[in-house]
């Protein structure tokens, strides 16, 4: 950036005042950016257009036939692949729960001014591409190596520093078995949305890592110190705290919102009776071992039934049968835990960007 | 509904306080429903996915084996058609643009709540189906009959009033040669989000006119009363004005926004020198025949060059050579002129609703 100029565009991290409605500046971001509608939750992979997205800049159109990836820095043998010789090489198919860290910013109080999601930042798809490792291995990565910058094309001005979207990962995840260059997703050729023609695909983490509109990979012999991780995505009590990375996706269940909505509040209308109320939970760290509901806003607590065993990072189905007997308002709630002991919090855990924020999901209901 | 439940539930259309930001409500819509990315603008096909969405309930889930489409009321031979039967029938493929009655909602002062649009509330798609009156003349419509009722599966409440969604056209609309069933679009099965299986198509209308889910179609021999046509998609300057009826799309242009964003403002950084703009303009109406651009903020206007004549109701691309001299705060505009002498006001035209908005499009940006 010429520095003469007096930019009219973000700089600190805020969070807004109390009573302070959502601005224009979130509003922008939420008209482009989308969450899935809970109703999905029905799919056990999410269609496109459904999937939850973020996207910080513009989406960039690239050039199927022109783009190349290029594999460079602390390596023996620099690599540049084009899509036909990506695609030639061993394909797999995950099934993987993706999630943005900033799911659930919007309810927090007080509440982070950025993109404001609610409970609706996530999806499961299939993604279909090339492990990264044998690539890795192929280039020979040099012992210095620490870091792995992943780079997108798209650019643009974040807090005021211009930039193309870049984000690393220690070398030992990104040499997981796992870590895909993906270029299908659910059976078809990624979208523009979603990243084409290839983006990266790490099972696990938040959505920040998943780079899409992938161009270069770089190894590096240091840590990182680029916009998104030493700044953008860390867990901050105050803005200009160090605070600590963003990483794995924290436990989270949702309820699949039963009856049928009001237009304005999408407030839940419920006939008296005996509903099965479902929904999917995940996590990050590890499976999914149980899921509690709660039909009393949180008083009270029953364990659902857990649908069969996913893939290692796709969401678990769960159900439980609940008696709405008492005509009026309920509130209904869910949590996971996972098997290494993660349990998601009743009481919001707070930080300055709003950033892996997993509360119990709380859903109100009119029973009649 | 049971009338004895308080509702909590939305009841008049109301407008914000002058200082009023936007509200939960709107940002519960908001994350569910999206816009058009206005980069999307570089697409004659808007890619699924990108296309704007505004679902009024939850999005269904319909059984395609299972699913029929009744056509009835005042019809000699009634008809119930499956959805290979629909496939049988002769095929036709469409370009059309889509926008919602809403599109420019959230910029009006005062705002009128309800989903807040800003200016991407669009997308053009190539549309597949069948023609439907065809399949009218078969059931052979009365001679009584004045409107035609499309049911979608989607239900809920809206002000109080608990609904399938329901949408009337009149019968000489209805038969117009290329009003569609449509069961495809852009060559691939309609996604659920989109209607799936089947949905309507009435080229040059706003979307609340293209019911999705379809599932019963009635001719009737009176003006139709229900909720979406006689209440809510209305011209009205006071919440109890009968209003008039919001038909086809007004002329609107939208600028592809130049050079690259501000992540949390979406304000463009754009470097001098010489720039060709390009975008979009369409009209329910007639053909676009005028797109005049302004880089001062509407003091002067030039006209932009015209793209090739497209389908009757698809957009029309336009470009225009700005040269970017000034360093500094600049706001570019365009407006639209149809066939039928429509052309964009300058000033916002302000309904009660926030409904056919098409003031003209500004974009600022910041030279450097």
């Amino acid at each position: 950036m010429t520095e003469d100029i007096d930019l009219p565009v973000s700089s600190a991290a805020r969070v807004a005042d109390p009573d302070e409605d959502i601005t224009l500046d979130e509003l922008r971001l939420a008209a482009r950016n989308h969450g899935m509608p809970l109703e999905a939750l029905d799919y056990d992979v999410t269609p496109v257009g459904l999937h939850y997205l973020l996207t910080h800049y513009d989406i960039p159109i690239l050039d199927h036939p022109s783009w190349r990836l290029n594999i460079a820095g602390h390596v023996q043998h620099p690599l540049e692949l084009d899509l036909a010789a990506l695609q030639a090489l061993p394909q797999v198919t995950q099934r993987v729960t993706l999630e943005c860290a900033g799911n659930g910013r919007a309810k927090l109080l007080p509440r982070p001014v950025s993109q404001p999601w609610l409970d609706e930042a996530v999806g499961t798809a299939d993604w279909t591409g090339t492990p990264l490792a044998p690539l890795l291995r192929r280039a020979g990565v040099a012992s210095s190596a620490v870091d792995v910058v992943f780079t997108g094309a798209d650019h643009g001005i974040e807090r005021g520093i211009e930039q193309d979207y870049q984000r690393a990962l220690p070398l030992e995840e990104v040499l997981r078995d796992d870590v895909l260059l993906a270029y299908a997703v659910n059976g078809q050729p990624l979208p523009p949305q979603h990243g084409a023609p290839v983006r990266l695909i790490v099972p696990g983490w938040y959505g920040m890592t998943q780079v899409k509109w992938l161009v270069r990979i770089d190894v590096i012999d240091t840590a990182f110190t680029g916009f998104q991780n030493a700044h953008a995505y860390r867990l901050k009590q105050a803005a200009d705290d160090e605070g600590v990375p963003v990483t794995r996706i924290e436990p989270r269940a949702l309820v699949r919102p039963p009856g049928f909505p009001d237009f304005q509040t999408r407030v839940r209308i419920v006939d008296r009776g005996v509903h099965e109320l479902t929904g999917r939970a995940w996590s990050g760290h590890a499976p999914v071992t149980r899921v509690e509901v709660s039909a009393d806003a949180g008083q009270t607590w029953a364990d659902a039934v857990l649908g069969p065993d996913p893939e290692p990072y796709a969401w678990r189905a769960w159900r439980w049968t609940w008696e709405a007997g008492e005509p009026g308002r309920h509130t209904l709630c869910a949590r996971a835990t996972d098997a290494a002991g993660n349990v998601q919090p009743v009481e919001e855990p707070w930080n300055v960007q709003g950033m892996a924020n997993n509360v119990i999901h709380r859903v109100p209901v009119l029973v009649r």
